[in-house]
């Protein structure tokens, strides 16, 4: 059960980057959510690489299709099966390179593992193609979400070491679309740009950070002690490849604070207790406590370079230098905020039906 | 199933903090493991307060009590039962504050989520207490480990700010234990005391980093997609309270470097691939690619403080101050260490079963 | 995870026959349950052996025993720890037959299986001691179904051959409890004594069949396709020991009927769709559908008997003899009926609770 | 996840039978396993339909497409997703009748747990087509335990009230193919034949019942308490459509037995503990001694009829009676032969994966 995530709603994931397709089924979604193909290519089309310099030039005409569990424009109750029909595949450059595992990539670690039977192609089951299925997922997630006002949102804060600056919920909402970068602050975003342009002249990669936000979560959403809603949520994000860091609220920061300062003080509003500050980034015991649920991911640089690395010759166990081909994005940052905003959105929607607020029939 | 984890070698938490005691079960063991009760003290007794300025003046004589599944020395192939009973418990104060959540804590979310039936005396679930029992299924997974010649080992590297300094492994192994901070480098040990000393002083805590490292991994733990190698220890590591952050390798650092910084270049080292840096911290694709695993944990400091601090009366739902009184650990850092290797040892071992690294009858 | 069984009310089960304590652990109870130890007590009371010439002379005065989970008289949401421990304990018998496995018992499978490591005195796991901590779940699950209205009860309708007559469901309700075989037909109930008596005599022993009825319960309990709730409910019976049949409504019968008199017409009653006839037992595609559940299980004899028995020398593999004494049941049936209404009792609170029909805080 | 089957070895099933298509996901398959659309296919083609006088004339040209996990002819260990695309399908009967349930269907049970918004064309989900997908995962299961050399067999011993004669497992094996009922017996098959002509001729339906068999099985398979070896298969196999008993070796005839009859005597036969009877089915204890494993599944006739039934209209909450027309199968046994052989397998496999007797790669 290694591919299916969850324990109510329920994903599995199958496919493999140069393989027929990709595809995600959702298991444990109600009956009665209203969702058609636009709904989840809308989600698809904003994972789509070509809009940014930090992207592939290569062409992903991604099509959602649905395959079962849906009817009429309803979800049945029954295993929903999306799927992606792979097209404008090249894998010559993958045959040459068999023996010669990338720096950074999975090549290796898959080739120990499945006694050199997996496919390769691509980067196989590897590939952060297969995060198109997670969106997928995410699509429908997000409407369930919908249902109990539970807002998902992601963002680009940092790019090759180009911080965001620091921004109100409301203004990252309106603004994290407004550039291919999906990051909110246009001033940062514009050398964050440039630094990308200037790294791709050189064959090279960028890393960056995504802050994940969710508003107006229930506080009650975890199920301590080992389904913590953070628990959960990290396991969700560190299965987005190329993730190598999660933090919550103020997160390795809050390593250096004191408890009186780390501590977030409640207060009544509107008759409900909050918090005045969120270091906790709305999370308390593994459980939501109602404020904001903010979290952050770093995303290391594209393994994938241009420039020439040294690595091995797994047949002949000689070291070899390779030198990539092919059409790889600069930096994923962009393309993954919307992989970071699916996966939290299904692993929200989990915890929301294990803790039984979202009905088994929407009516 | 939110107070079980694993899917082969399971644990299952339970008991509160100060109910009648703090238990653990591990499913899945094989059979055959010699094991007796000291083995298990032994881990135990790494947890105890009372050894470093950090930790509270409370005696927590926990004795570990073997209740099932182990017979004549062995494991039997049978659930393993282990608690401890609770002693040394007053819970006046906690009657006192029964309306009033503490910040930084899971009072007000317990309190929410079970709808006020939650068993509130010492923090009851959300009691750092639970992870003794943690510690007692990780004496055995550590066991295990050993059969293949794995070992996990944790060590502080940040306290209130203070970093030790860079060391190699070995240096690490001898003397993490050397000083009750469990930090290798005895300069920074002592900087931390010192720090200790006058935030107790000031009725406040503090935080830290801890680092997990595991050694001689064979390269192929990890179940990818979604139980990818640090997907399932970050979920476990997130279920530790206080914890906030956890990164593999560079980290968030790796967002900040290039490409051809960050990937791991492979050469050849006694006919075997091994990678010159490790920046990865042992993991490609979510698989141990056989270099030393390495994770950093970002512990908050102690939510429990002496100073005063601003709450609300659930009750009235007026705000309240609140001045904590007895006996809480200035930083709990130390005493989280044992805790990290816990559960990167009973993680490690999951995952080792499910590859099949492991055999059910251990002869 | 093979002693767990459920996924959102879920119930581990550990501890030996001979061992310190027979326990089990109920995850995913709603918390505001009110439960005390004498209602887990009095369906701990029912599995008693001593009251009829079906049972051991045994005293088993077992007491339940809450480590965890209920405070102040009601459940708070953590795991509910119950225990029992064992007391009149002889083991040795069961040194002297170490190597000489019973007929019809797991001896020899549990010596295979875990390498000799097993816990062998008196049956160890394989014990039906240990299905006393499904009844003190089952204690709890009851309780959680009375919420919803469901009741659950079983009675013996067959032993040594020797059936009980057709009776209405309340009139079994009235008169299961009135004999000892636990049997709503006394002229039956009275040819069964004979037959267990004759049968004690000659140092054998008899086995019988169960009937489990469910009433009250909501049309639309079952989770298909894999969890449907035959499925589920066949495989909780199936964990009690000398189970070797379950069947739902007209079971085998059904298979020699016609379609057109197996299926059941529906009428309307009281404006509700119902159905004239019950031969579906109260499913249909794996689903309840309102009419009362009806599942019969086969018991075997019990294994253990006086009488002369071939069995094999494990150690010096050579044929032997075997005599057992000690006091065993002559027929396990009457104590198997309040397991079998415990088990079915565990997984109708599971599909209830999946199913979303019991709050997760009872108010 | 109540459409996934399994622990190690995990099969998700999706689809509806008037849907775009019917498939599965085999997650956890071992990496080296050759097989290709032919092993697949020569299974599906065994359930096909309009071979004998028991089944529907609906032209099946049920077609196996591999769309992910097999690359070069082998498993990749990556999820193996396996689908038959739905043709010749005619739902307009099924849109007239949309409100009338049909009597010992889920279409009534169906419409109350999914509000109305199943997939109600040719009984959607909780059509029998979906074993398609049972049997093309069987395909691959059987191919796995042919490595430990255990096989999986089954065949009809009963039909319409007409049994087989009693025969060795090698004369079942030979003959059980001989004819298109499944019936190892020819002269039982013959009167069979006549039942069901004469059955179809009334616009009625027969059932009956399959035993299931599998050979050289290791002594070791079955994980206990829960998830015991007849535990798990009961489960599996009751998740076939038209499944209302399930009985392991002697059945529900043990519980008519004395101890000393129905226990299995040990004699040692080449050095090896083996029982002289065969009452227990080859499990005790829930794990198998190695002996033959036999199982015995009762199947109710065909719901779908075509003489007239009474039901009722749930719009209008009336009386109604109902003429099914259409292409029904007479008998289902012959077909569910096969799905029972598959369900048998692939219980078999994760619990020969899960016992650590098949490796992770095959080489």
């Amino acid at each position: 059960m290694s591919n299916s995530l969850g324990k109510i709603f329920t994903i599995t994931s199958f496919g493999e980057s140069h393989g027929k397709l990709i595809g995600i089924i959702i298991d444990g979604c109600p009956a009665g959510l209203a969702i058609n193909e636009h709904d989840i290519q809308k989600e698809l089309d904003k994972r789509k690489p070509g809009e940014s310099p930090a992207s592939t030039t290569r062409k992903e005409e991604d099509e959602a299709d649905i395959l079962s569990g849906i009817f009429n424009g309803y979800t049945t109750g029954a295993p929903i099966c999306l799927v992606i029909w792979n097209k404008d595949i090249d894998s010559g450059e993958y045959e040459k390179g068999r023996f010669l595992p990338r720096p950074g990539h999975a090549d290796y670690t898959s080739y120990i593992k499945y006694g050199g039977f997996d496919d390769y192609r691509g980067g196989g089951r590897f590939s952060g193609r297969i995060t198109a299925g997670f969106v997928m997922a995410g699509a429908i997630a997000r409407k369930l979400l919908g249902l109990i006002k539970t807002e998902v949102m992601a963002h680009t804060i940092e790019i090759g070491g180009i911080p965001s600056r620091h921004m109100e919920f409301n203004e990252i909402k309106q603004r994290a679309a407004s550039n291919p970068l999906r990051c909110a602050d246009a001033e940062a975003a514009l050398k964050m740009t440039v630094a990308i342009e200037e790294t791709a002249k050189q064959g090279d990669s960028l890393g960056g950070v995504i802050e994940g936000i969710a508003l107006r979560l229930q506080a009650e959403l975890g199920e301590p002690v080992f389904d913590a809603i953070d628990a959960e949520l990290s396991k969700a994000l560190f299965s987005i490849p190329a993730v190598k860091g999660v933090e919550f609220g103020a997160g390795f920061q809050s390593a250096r604070m004191k408890g009186s300062e780390n501590n977030d003080p409640f207060v009544i509003e509107k008759d409900k207790p909050v918090t005045r500050s969120n270091n906790a980034g709305g999370i308390l015991g593994g459980i939501s406590n109602g404020m904001p649920l903010v979290v952050r991911v770093a995303i290391k640089p594209t393994a994938s370079i241009a420039k020439s690395q040294q690595t091995v010759n797994l047949k002949e166990m000689t070291t070899a230098s390779l030198e990539l081909k092919g059409r790889h994005d600069v930096c994923i940052v962009p393309r993954a905020v919307i992989v970071v905003e699916a996966m939290m959105a299904v692993t929200l929607c989990d915890l929301a039906l294990r803790a039984g607020l979202i009905p088994r029939v929407i009516k």
